[in-house]
């Protein structure tokens, strides 16, 4: 057997988690949070099922979800998605990004990512014979250099990844950001892929700016949302794709082939759930009350950090307490301290800024509280 | 943008069950069942969201449910399979289709498809930079001539898709074929992709002839399974591959960044579920007994038709009524008689035997009642 993934270590994800349960460590490793969702939603999933919807959706969703989500797209963003066209309902934000990808590139297609990125990019690209092309996000507060973005564009240039909030930096890109963005691909054909799973975890006077908000942007834009990120369910898998018509359309031949659809009693109980504009803008205020609460409580440790503007994840510098490298680090302290993060060299090419750790903060007190009485002994 | 899939009309699938929606018709169409699945199902599934269970389960699956699936497909096939390693659990068999193609299928590789075939097989392996091979199944009885078959083989060839029970046909393949098949396959590398979703309904004196059952076979195969086909809940999407460990090794590097796990809670009820036997081995009695009603309600009608071995799916022949094309009569019937079913030559690549129509008979007696109604009437 000839493998397309020839090198492909085990996930960080799935190494870290299974280590921190091996040694009983606190798991601020892989992104989720260790408490449930509203038990609202579970109510409404429950009844769904009750009441019988548990045959095939529509293979782009139930018209109701999509409905709502254009909704909600439009009075956060502006922006106009058509919902019988225009938006697909998928099982979770990472089968929206493989689909993206799988839908529109091709073998020899340039795909500029991003880095440190999310872990499935690049082996998604690979997977579907486009090269990844890296350009490399500055200094410890992870600037876009437009200048080198641009050098980057070649004729085989197919689509950007971006993400924004960014994971694993916690930075929310600016409008300026955006700006530069559709001024590097006006006149191209590139496409822009946009993983905006943490839209809702924006902090202090940080704004989201999604693609979606940019004309010239939005044209040549799928965005890739999470109903798992957003609810404090990463283990129902679901999630969304919003792209204008022609996009939306070669997106959904693969969807159509992929999954055919997905859940479709929780999408009933989604429908019912997001009409409710609360259940997500209370979101940044939540976790900025836990990022704060986190960041508070090591503030005399020995790690140093620039607060996180958006996602739920904190990296933390240990330069002031070891010269190890971060996998070194990330296993020493899980094995002997009891305490699992994720080391931010596995997102990352070069070796510049890796003297930090991800911690993820989407945790109840009492498990932030262990984790800092950890972190304040190091 | 230029399209992997140019071609690609909307699913029948999408098209039938809109249009019998539409005009109000009897739904014998699309492959699902219209009642909902045990009660108890439903109550485990609560049941884990409120214990807790809605983060992201492991990526190949939670242990206990794989563990189960090793242990049915043990004492059905006498196949053992490695629960850490040689089992994943997928968002559906369609999901778990298109992940061991993507994982093993490159570009020029070409793909044997036994036609009629189910509609996702070839666009899958297109997108994936494959080329389809039809070898046509023969007469009313489907039957695999073996000479053909082996005519097809040529150096290219990476790949067979086979699919028993059959649909649309219906038919069982049986262990002299599986012999064939494995003597075909024999001094080559070509794996096999075994679309085995209706394996637990199979009626009469016919038995399931699971790939996994034959050395020779076994070692080559990947074997899809379907969780909503078995336990009536095709609108959950949940299923399994099975295969041996270097051919998982490769799928799961895919699945991985596809959908990265499925539906966590449904996991820990199906793992409590799958322990109970009785809850697949009783499916082959109670869907024979619906097809018998189904077939003994329409004796005589001027349909004609050989009895399905397996599948919730029947053919019947309409040749006495109409020379309509089936896409035709298909659609005549559903707009003007209220009765909805599938033309078969949308599975197909000749016309040999098109006046056929696929009828599904996983339905409530009072469905079938009012579609046989309406058949006895043509
Ligand atoms: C799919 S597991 C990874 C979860 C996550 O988003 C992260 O930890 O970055
Ligand atoms: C994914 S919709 C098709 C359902 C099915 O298996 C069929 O009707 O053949």
């Amino acid at each position: 057997i000839t493998s397309k993934l020839p090198d492909l270590p085990t996930s960080i994800f799935t190494v870290m988690s299974s280590l921190a349960h091996k040694h009983d460590a606190v798991n601020l490793s892989q992104g989720f949070p260790d408490f449930s969702p509203d038990p609202l939603l579970i109510d409404l999933i429950a009844k769904a099922m009750k009441d019988g919807y548990n045959q095939y959706a529509p293979m782009a969703g139930i018209y109701s979800l999509r409905e709502v989500i254009s909704h909600k797209i439009k009075s956060l963003y502006g922006a106009e998605y058509h919902p019988e066209s225009e938006i697909t309902v998928t099982a979770g934000a990472t089968q929206a990004i493989y689909t993206a990808i799988a839908a529109l590139v091709s073998t020899g297609d340039e795909v500029i990512v991003l880095k440190p990125a999310y872990d499935c990019y690049e082996p998604v690209i690979w997977a579907n014979g486009g090269i990844p092309v890296p350009v490399q996000l500055q200094g410890k507060t992870y600037q876009i250099d437009w200048d080198l973005f641009r050098s980057k564009i070649t004729e085989r240039t197919k689509m950007v990844v971006i993400n924004t909030p960014h994971n694993p930096s916690g930075r929310v890109f600016s409008a300026e950001d955006m700006h530069q963005l559709q001024q590097s691909l006006e006149h191209t054909d590139i496409l822009v892929l946009s993983d905006e799973v943490y839209e809702h975890l924006v902090f202090d006077d940080n704004t989201h700016q999604s693609v979606s908000k940019f004309p010239g942007l939005a044209e040549r834009s799928l965005v890739c949302a999470s109903f798992g990120k957003t609810f404090h369910s990463t283990g129902w898998k679901m999630g969304y794709c919003a792209a204008p018509q022609p996009l939306m359309k070669e997106f959904q031949k693969i969807h159509e082939f992929n999954v055919f659809c997905v859940n479709h009693p929780i999408q009933r109980a989604l429908a019912v759930y997001l009409e409710e504009p609360k259940n997500y803008l209370d979101l940044g205020p939540f976790f900025q009350q836990k990022r704060d609460h986190f960041l508070n409580s090591i503030r005399d440790s020995r790690f140093s950090f620039t607060p996180s503007q958006g996602t739920y994840f904190q990296l933390l510098d240990y330069s002031a307490i070891s010269d190890e490298s971060d996998v070194d680090l990330a296993h020493r302290l899980t094995v002997d301290h009891k305490l699992a993060s994720i080391p931010i060299s596995v997102f990352n090419s070069n070796a510049e800024d890796h003297s930090q750790l991800r911690f993820c903060f989407a945790k109840t007190t009492e498990t932030l509280d262990k984790a800092t009485a950890i972190i304040n002994t190091l």
